[in-house]
């Protein structure tokens, strides 16, 4: 196996994978094996010995003399010296100077890193790195914390939107205040901050949105609507993402609604009774289409069951394995994974439940911790 | 001049300059000159369209035909569908059917896009497709808002420190609480989230730590130590960010400490008298290093002025014009940057005094709000 080459800043999930550091700017992890060297400069240097001091088989690196000879080169051609270029400099020197001629780069790599590379001499091939997809004992206690947010944030909303009094034109008022998707958003967003959680992107859709799975959701909420609530938290310190998805009513539903939650609930159920380690992950999307086929809702390009059934969660929001219609993967005990089916329909609404699970030997253990429950 | 093609999210700052959506999963852009092809599938369609109404010069396309057709071409030779991957595929695709043969892609293009187009038959260059230096008045205005959230933020901070009590082994104490970096942090953030900023990296180190720039800061903070906040938060709305750096202290500072900060402020005051429309960054640096200089502060490998003296502020937190050493770029009248010099010691710790300011003809306005003190 050639060695492995990143260059990329922490918030890349196979450099943080790789070295467990927390570095805004973009710095080089070579992988040979047997070691992992960090070149950094000296703005990092400090930071990273302290970090990886007392961790085996990683060796901290001080680039700044490839840096500065680099430069100098450069400057005497009258080229302008752009940091994101430059790091694939510094990396091909430094490959040149442990005589390694090939390198296996992530396929998110950027092009211009792979282009100088290779205009260096350095065969780059490209492939996944490494398989984050089973996860350690630490890493699962790490995305529980990211769970108890996500769960205090939600159980807030739905304790919001179940205290809240139905007034005109059946919107929803909570202590005097129009419930807005912007109002539960703000809610929720100050009890996942106060558990070091961002969220940017957070979906509270109601009504005809959430007939679109990806709608963010705005405007006054009104009783008897679908409620969309699709959390995805990330750890501010970790990095590790959480996800769940419940969708509530304020009052009683449509006999249509209920219907349409009846059916994605079985089917929900139906694809965790598939989880298990050494299923394919085909299988679990089939047991959900059976449900819906049953119970005779029909899927087109634009209404149905018109996304996959989940995907793995970790140090990305969406990573392997994938749960789709053709879905090959085979789940092994340790994996981190969604069951998130969903219906969309422009007269009725959406409806999506997604609970976050890890597969084990004879099914799963749900992470998730919050009832589904549609009249509120 | 070749058509240009992004594949990317609209964390992408082209993507999101480009098109003006914001879109969580990968889809692609092909700016033809004429025209600015978005093209999605049917999961973003409805939005894209809504979002886009109205705009001219765009198109929005489903891509679901394309993608289809490459899904079955793969199954029939047993592959994997990956999305990342197939999303250059149909790029391909769509640029056939169009008869485009060559096409630039920003640097930052993944590696496996690149690689596949190439593949296609497709003439990849890399470059810089927008230029987003120079900010238009709406661009501006939404900068300002994130500004304001950071102000306020910092505001909270300074006036916590100022209003604590110094306690045990000099450790400030806030209402009973200790005040840590943490306890800083979570004040700051509670603010900024109420504006619809996140702001996942955060600086508040003190002592020692902060002669390391990059140092996110923890733990109790002392009286008499310098205080170093680096607040950059980002519009979770717009994407836009703002950048500012305060460094305080509760009581009475060292003089080497007192001596540090005012050089810096000297600095600063050197950098900002050089801004204009028409000036070369590298002149900026250079006015800062000569007060350095002329103060008798001397700069290693680790210590002294360590880094650049500032950066472009938009969609990207660093972005052009980028103001150094050998800064060949010309400021040019709606630029936003930052002119932010600082000195690190280990035996002192670090004082960074950051403005970010809206380069005029005549000179610039000060967009940072925010008083320089050094003793609270």
């Amino acid at each position: 196996m050639a060695a492995k080459l990143l260059i990329a800043a922490s918030t890349d999930a196979e450099m943080r994978y790789a070295t467990g550091l927390a570095i805004t700017d973009q710095f080089i992890l070579l992988d040979t094996g047997a070691k992992r060297y960090v070149l950094v400069s000296s703005l990092e240097y400090g930071r990273a010995k302290r970090a990886l001091r007392g961790k085996r088989g990683f060796e901290v690196v001080l680039f700044d003399k490839h840096y500065d000879a680099i430069k100098k080169a450069r400057q005497r051609k009258g080229a302008k010296v752009r940091k994101g270029s430059v790091l694939a400099l510094i990396a091909a020197a430094y490959l040149k100077e442990r005589r390694i001629e090939a390198v296996v780069m992530p396929r998110t790599a950027l092009a211009i890193h792979v282009e100088q590379l290779k205009c260096a001499g350095i065969t780059v091939g490209l492939a996944r790195l490494y398989d984050r997809s089973v996860k350690t004992k630490e890493e699962i206690e790490e995305m529980k914390k990211v769970r108890d947010a996500a769960v205090v944030a939600m159980q807030r909303c739905i304790a919001i939107i179940k205290g809240s009094k139905i007034g005109n034109k059946k919107e929803l008022v909570h202590k005097g205040e129009k419930v807005t998707s912007e109002y539960l958003r703000a809610e929720a967003r100050k009890l996942l901050v106060e558990r070091e959680c961002e969220s940017p992107e957070m979906i509270i859709s109601h009504g005809t949105q959430s007939a679109y799975p990806h709608e963010e959701g705005k405007g006054a909420i009104k009783a008897g609507e679908p409620i969309v609530m699709d959390f995805f938290p990330r750890s501010m310190t970790t990095g590790y993402w959480f996800d769940m998805t419940r969708t509530v009513c304020k009052g009683k539903p449509s006999d249509a609604l209920r219907k349409q939650w009846d059916a994605v609930k079985e089917a929900q159920d139906a694809g965790l009774k598939k989880v298990r380690a050494g299923v394919r992950t085909g299988t679990i999307h089939r047991a959900v289409l059976d449900v819906f086929a049953r119970r005779g809702y029909k899927t087109t390009t634009e209404e149905g069951y018109i996304h996959s059934t989940g995907h793995g969660v970790g140090l990305e929001i969406h990573e392997a394995p994938s749960i789709h219609d053709k879905g090959t993967e085979v789940l092994k005990a340790g994996m981190v994974i969604t069951i998130e089916p969903g219906l969309y329909y422009r007269a009725v609404g959406g409806v999506r439940l997604e609970n976050t699970v890890l597969v084990t030997t004879t099914g799963y253990k749900d992470l998730t911790r919050t009832e589904r429950v549609l009249q509120l």
